[in-house]
C-alpha cells in the first residue's frame, strides 16, 4: 500500500514529487483538456519545474505517474471490497457504482487513459499493467463468487471488462458534446446518479420484462 | 441519400474530393493513428495535396468530413432497419450488431470521434449533430416500439445510449492495451462476433438467473 499513501520530506512536508501530482491533478481536474505547460504545474506547485523532468522525465511519464496514484487508490477501494463479507451480487452493484465514481472523482481520467492507450507500445504495456490487469482481475473474482452463489449465469470476465468500463466511461468520455443533445448539459451530481441505477439495473436485470412475478 | 453516393465528375471519374477521403480512410484503416500527413494523403490519392485545403480547409475539415461520410452510411443502414417489419426486440438486436460493426469495419472511427469530440465546442457541436444527434434518435425509435410491443421495461434513451455505445466502442478503444491482457490480442472477427453475442444477451437478459421456466 506504500503507493497509496503520501510520501513525506526529511522535513515532514509533502515531498515535491507529491506535490507535482497535486498541482497536476488540480489543473486538469479544472479543464478540459490535457494540454497543460509545466511553467503552469510550477507555477501551481510552487516548485521549480525543472523537478518535473527530474521525478517525471517529462511531461508524458508525469500523467503516467498521476494515472497510476488515481488507479491505485481506486483498485485498493475495489481490493476492499472484494474482501468485505457480503452477498455476492452487492459486491458487484457496488463495483459499477465505484467505477462511476472513480470517473465522476477525475474527470480528466479518461482523457489520460487515452490518450496513454493510443501512445507507443510501451505506454500500452505500461497502462495494461497498472490499472486494466488489476481490475479485470478483481471483476473476475466478484463475478466467480456470483457465479459459484448461483446469482449469474454465465459470463466471459474479459467481455464483462469491456461492457462495463466503456458503459461507465463513456458518458464521461462524452461530455463536451452534452450541450449539443437532449439531457443535462454537463455531469451533474443527479446524472451521474440516474446513470449508476440505470446501468446496475440493465447489467443486472436486462430490458427483457420478466414474465415471472417478483419472489 | 445524396450525401451517401459517390460523386463523380463530368467525364464519370469519381471526383477528386471522393477520392482525398478514400485515401484517407484507407490510410487510417491500415495505421494506429491518426498522425498521417498531408503529402501522404496526396501520394494515395495521386492528387495535389493542395486539394485538401481547396475542398476541406485543411486536415480537421477532411477528417469530419470523412467521419461524416462514414456516419452518414452507418445512418442510412440504421434508418433501413428502422422501417423494416420485423419484431422490435429483432430489431434492437440487430441495432447492438449494427454498432459493433460498424466499428469493426471503420476501425480509425472512434479515434476520429475521441480528437473531434476533445477539439473545440465546434467541432463537439458538429460531431453532435451529424452523428449523435441522428443516432439517438433512432435508437429512441426502436425502444419506444419496444415498450409499446410489452417487450421491455422503461429505458431512458439517453442513458441507454451511453451505455451501448460505450460498451461497443470501448473493446475497439482499447485495442492496443490487447496484447498485454489476457484473451485475444488482437480484434479477430470471432472476438468481434463473440463480443455481439454477449453484448445482445447482457443487454436482453442481464446477468442475474432469472427463476421461471423457459415458456
Amino acid at each position: 500500500m506504500a503507493r497509496v499513501g503520501v510520501r513525506l520530506d526529511a522535513n515532514g512536508r509533502v515531498a515535491a514529487r507529491e506535490r507535482l501530482l497535486d498541482a497536476t491533478s488540480a489543473l486538469l481536474g479544472e479543464r478540459d483538456t490535457l494540454d497543460i505547460s509545466l511553467n503552469e504545474i510550477a507555477a501551481r506547485s510552487g516548485l521549480n519545474h525543472g523537478l518535473v523532468n527530474y521525478y517525471f522525465k517529462g511531461k508524458e511519464g508525469l500523467l503516467l505517474a498521476l494515472l497510476e496514484r488515481d488507479a491505485a487508490r481506486a483498485l485498493s477501494e475495489l481490493e476492499h471490497l472484494v474482501g468485505q463479507n457480503m452477498p455476492p451480487l452487492t459486491k458487484l452493484e457496488l463495483h459499477i457504482r465505484g467505477v462511476i465514481n472513480v470517473y465522476f472523482r477525475y474527470p480528466y481520467i479518461n482523457r489520460l487513459i487515452n490518450v496513454l492507450q493510443s501512445g507507443n507500445a510501451d505506454m500500452a504495456r505500461e497502462l495494461a499493467r497498472i490499472f486494466i490487469a488489476p481490475l479485470q482481475k478483481f471483476q473476475a473474482r466478484i463475478i466467480d463468487e456470483c457465479l459459484r452463489a448461483g446469482d449469474i449465469g454465465f459470463v466471459d470476465p474479459t467481455l464483462f471488462y469491456y461492457t462495463v468500463i466503456g458503459a461507465c466511461e463513456f458518458l464521461f468520455h462524452s461530455r463536451n458534446t452534452l450541450p449539443y443533445l437532449s439531457g443535462p448539459p454537463e455531469i451533474t451530481s443527479k446524472l451521474k446518479e440516474d446513470y449508476a441505477d440505470h446501468l446496475v439495473r440493465f447489467l443486472l436485470d436486462g430490458l427483457k420484462i420478466r414474465s415471472e412475478q417478483p419472489a
